[in-house]
């Protein structure tokens, strides 16, 4: 079992890292096996041959649960995310992974943004997008009412992928 | 265990009814329990105090499984489709229902619309959209080979809901 | 010169009429020349072969600037209104008519919806959309701040299709 | 008078390179005063402080017309082009550039991608898109009859930005 988290974030250790962890581990009861911090893969993820980016995608496919996530550029995910998203095969995640859509905004204006354009990409990969699309104000991801009701709801969506999510509080 | 269909053709008994239906029964292995064709509800679907569109919203609530079905009007769901979804609570399918958004087309350009049109308002409505957005061509709805390979992707990820529909073929 | 306005809210004169009265008359510098309150036609919508609603159509096409307002029902437009957009032909608008979209909300999580959700339609029966899908709070559309900025912006882009437009204030 | 491209290829010269400057050109009736190939850019686009971007972004910013264009990579825009969208300001456009969203792809299945996907994030960067949203075959981008019927559409709604693109057949 396993619950994976890739931040697309161009500053390391960001907020959307730690609200991304801690969506993670809310939801898991225990920390993430693998958070990728894209700030880190830099200039490889430009590269298409690059060996260190390949492993992790691997990695990332291998994972039943992953939770992807994005500040909010230009009313959208960034384009470090999707530079990633981009290494993916097409309908690599059928049959295997589940992919919960979370962004962060400095307001509300941009709520619909994981619902309406980063699910419908990770549907493309193949992803099973079981839960609602998730957005939390960056100000205070910790405390976001908004995320309490959303764990509450999603995980018993979660369960089948992820035994754990649905016995944890 | 129920699988239920709702079709928002203004047309009574049409290829989106017959398609809608057909999706119903290749996924469960058996007709349908419900099958709500708007066209027959005409004027009630304008009068918020209609107890007959009271009940069939009872009925699509209390069901596992929905196929919300449309065709494609001016590139998205049909305004019949809406003003029936527009009598659901916001939140009402939360915990209960899995839905799952089906469009039918003249050609291939609006593909995407039962993902990035229909979807949302379902989630909104609480549903959770565990399978990828099905949009099938009319002229061909039986024979689709975008059908046969959605439902071999769509039935494991619907069995949490439905446990017949993974024992299917 | 004519701005017209369709308004697609269950309940007559409401909230939406008043707000899509106002950005008309900021716009254009006097009342709109047409207001269409879709609640008036009733059941008419769903008869289509209404002439009631074929001319209201035809006054709708003839019209260089119009404003398509909804409020938020399921966090996208109301099936009202779709219905009567679908009986607008596909490409009617081209060459012919500017389309403004602007949806009203109790918060401001559905900002997108003008954007992603209503535009598009507007797209595909032949309008062109130059300015910003404008979202507005219901609490307080007559002194919105997102009200004045949009008008100032939106002004000049209006101006090929209604020369009022950019003398106003 | 000037009309740019920014291509978001990964690839140099590529397809979308050639499809790109072709509508700027038969939209202008004159090659394109400034091409942007993204490939050539490479690192530079993820190094925030980089001036060579910088002079690159208030190149684009000076143009009154800017067609942005993309392959379809997952069902969207790629990285590569929103890393370049992502270093220009947001309202950087208001009042000073029309933008057009072109992407191409393999199949009609993403033909919305571009209303949907790229056309909100040039409006958050301030821009107006008066046009529809072009998606073309890669296969067939320079006979494509889809490209006349737009380009006959949207010479007359650039004209105000670009009095060239009337003028010009």
């Amino acid at each position: 079992m396993s619950v994976s988290v890739v931040v697309g974030n161009p500053k390391a250790r960001s907020r959307t890292y730690q609200a991304a962890t801690l969506v993670a581990e809310r939801l898991g009861g225990s920390p993430p096996e693998l958070v990728v911090d894209l700030a880190d893969l830099g200039a490889a993820l430009l590269d298409w041959s690059s060996p260190k980016v390949t492993d992790i995608v691997a990695e990332i496919q291998a994972s039943s649960v992953v939770v992807f996530a994005s500040p909010t550029y230009k009313g959208s995910y960034t384009g470090l995310l999707k530079l990633f998203l981009d290494r993916i095969s097409t309908g690599a995640f059928a049959g295997t992974t589940a992919a919960i859509a979370l962004m962060l905004g400095a307001d509300l204006r941009h709520s619909l943004a994981p619902e309406v354009f980063l699910k419908p990409v990770l549907v493309e990969l193949g992803a099973s997008c079981p839960t609602r699309g998730l957005f939390i104000l960056e100000a205070d991801y910790a405390g976001s009412p908004a995320l309490d009701s959303w764990l509450e709801q999603s995980r018993p969506l979660l369960a089948p992928w992820a035994p754990w999510a649905a016995a944890v509080r």
